[in-house]
């Protein structure tokens, strides 16, 4: 059972033929995991593994290109006609003689691809240097475009369907952080906070089971919330440190992301100033959304907010998010920051993250978000504070 | 502070440079996450975003090059000197007009490597095509050899340390098996089981904490059970139906594998007939390692038991594991099939897996194990059955 209803995969592979016509390619080349869901409703672990979804340009169902093994999950969770789903055999795999994109360039040639405009995603994860190699080797007569983000554009606007599927992951995180906050307390191990973070992630609520978030739970404690992207360890939480917490709820490979930070003890001035500001920040920020806006409007609401009160950040402040895989829940390409131009539109989604990574500490905001017509609509119900424990 | 003390990062880094050596390049461009934490200890979620570690043939620290918000985590997790960590701006990230291996490119050549002879990751995961285009657009004088793997097999023999980890892995896994038979019951969601499964391996034991492994719970119930890498859903676990259990203990991204097969009800003879074949092939496929025997000799000696037995397997029966990230805890070195004539050594470390996927239903066993100087250890101490529940 794909997670969607077929009409639902028609729209968005009518939308994605009109961008490939405008691209000028006859075929497109899909191998973002996310992208071959978003397609086709294809959910499996097999990625790690080289596998397409082949969408040419003229009508008529993609196909799926993959290991063997892997077939059956193609029939299971998609849309597509069973002579639809073709794979190559297993000593393909990690071979030191032949590599799986032979056989993907096999399917191509078969379906009157060998001499087409072939439109390949040249920075997506897992499509490596070598995937494009040996794909130019075996169809010398094809002309390959890098048409990188293509599909992602496309799912940047969600459908109402979507919207749906993350508000269920809404209701997800709002439990999830509760159990965080929760647990992050004085000589408690890092990793069983993390435990029971997992935990309520995947359980997800009586009506909507979780997925694993494509992200791991991110617990910055002490000295680690200087730096976003640290794991966690077996180290207690200590008295007098704040631990910042970047979270998901996941529904159906839907992201809602969360952030909030937990102090135990009596915070410094300072980290009340930042958390303060910060907030601000973030009422700014939502306020400036509204279709017709610009992602970089939305930063610079921010940055004259936080700026007033005495504090700066270099990077980022959001993303656009949705139907994602590991490493990562962003759709990477509309970010709310100096110089995108992207103009808002309903129903676009971002996590907007407000991450003040300081000297040695740091704090952490965020909340998802919709574009609605009239302004915005922040997925989750969670109060926006510095939680302080004692 | 480094998972292991400098004189191990150094071991490896020696290990590397014989092998560079006599691939004849220059200097290295590590980009597979694991590989990176091998050389040098860094461990972050932040390979969404290019990354590198630089290793120059000639002695010296290697370089670490990431997102500056990472440094801070290069800073914490290596045994880099300060000055070898090197950073670019955040406006690089998803941008449309330039791209993070730019600045990659500027180092190499900034440390005098604009001409040499540069061996990088051709099919590592997260190194894009378009890596290697901007690469060479940007390094016109450079020669760029594609040295995949090459750190991998350093890694495919482990250290004692290592192996000492994997055992702590074991220990976790032990428990996390036993967590999720108890968990797989009649009208329990699977989102729950594999809720519970999670909660295990993070947690770990009291004196080891737990990371989440590379793969996810891998919770294959009823039909699901006839494809490996299916997610989990919110449906309920039926009466006499399978569901094949393939987890991981992780330790300090080390993983300790195994799968377990569960039965809700009284079994089919057909199921039975596999379980002991499956059984038989194991010990038999184990009895046959030891140093200098190759890995296909292993497989055969499989073979040759399930297939008195009636049955067949078309896909390899293991691979080589250790430290990961995401998508995937094989080494993607030494499998264990036909053709594979790889020589075992003492503490090469597979995961032995014996995933029958039939029609409609399936059966897994598995256990991860090492060569030793006589023959072989198995890290994780588990019965070898299928397990029946009423």
């Amino acid at each position: 059972m794909a997670a969607f209803p077929g009409e639902e995969y028609e729209q968005r592979l009518a939308r994605t033929r009109a961008r490939m016509a405008e691209a000028e390619v006859d075929v497109l080349l899909v191998t973002d995991p996310a992208n071959m869901n978003y397609l086709t409703g294809y959910d499996a672990w097999s990625f790690y593994v080289p596998q397409a979804v082949i969408v040419p340009l003229q009508a008529g169902a993609p196909l799926w290109v993959g290991r063997g093994m892997d077939a059956q999950s193609a029939i299971l969770t998609t849309t597509l006609p069973h002579d639809h789903i073709l794979s190559y055999a297993d000593d393909y795999v990690e071979s030191t003689v032949k590599h799986p994109m032979q056989h993907v360039a096999s399917v191509l040639a078969d379906h009157g691809f060998g001499k087409a405009r072939i439109g390949y995603e040249g920075n997506a994860y897992f499509f490596t240097a070598r995937n494009l190699d040996v794909l130019r080797h075996s169809l010398p007569d094809a002309r390959f475009d890098d048409i990188d983000l293509l599909v992602n554009w496309v799912r940047t606007v969600k459908s109402p369907r979507e919207i749906e599927v993350m508000r269920q992951a809404a209701r997800i995180v709002e439990r999830v952080m509760q159990v965080a906050i929760d647990a992050v307390a004085v000589g408690t191990r890092q990793c069983d906070a993390a435990a029971l973070i997992s935990e309520a992630q995947i359980r997800g609520t009586e009506e909507f089971g979780g997925d694993a978030p494509a992200n791991p739970p991110s617990i910055l404690s002490a000295e680690n919330a200087a730096t976003p992207h640290a794991a966690w360890s077996d180290a207690p939480f200590r008295r007098d440190t704040a631990t910042c917490l970047e979270l998901s709820g996941c529904r159906r490979r839907y992201h809602c992301a969360m952030s909030r930070t937990v102090y135990l003890g009596k915070p410094p001035d300072e980290m009340r100033r930042v958390a303060d500001a910060t907030s601000e920040g973030m009422a700014a920020a939502l306020a400036a959304v509204k279709p017709g806006a610009l992602c970089q409007d939305v930063e610079l609401a921010w940055r004259k907010t936080i700026n007033r009160a005495g504090f700066s950040k270099t990077s980022r402040i959001g993303y656009s998010i949705g139907v994602n895989y590991p490493p990562n829940w962003a759709d990477h390409t509309a970010s709310l920051r100096e110089d995108d131009t992207t103009v808002m539109e309903p129903n676009m989604t971002f996590h907007l993250m407000l991450g003040m990574w300081m000297e040695g500490w740091g704090f952490e905001l965020s909340d998802t978000f919709r574009v609605t017509e009239t302004g915005h609509e922040v997925f989750a119900s969670f109060p926006r504070q510095l939680f302080v424990k004692a």
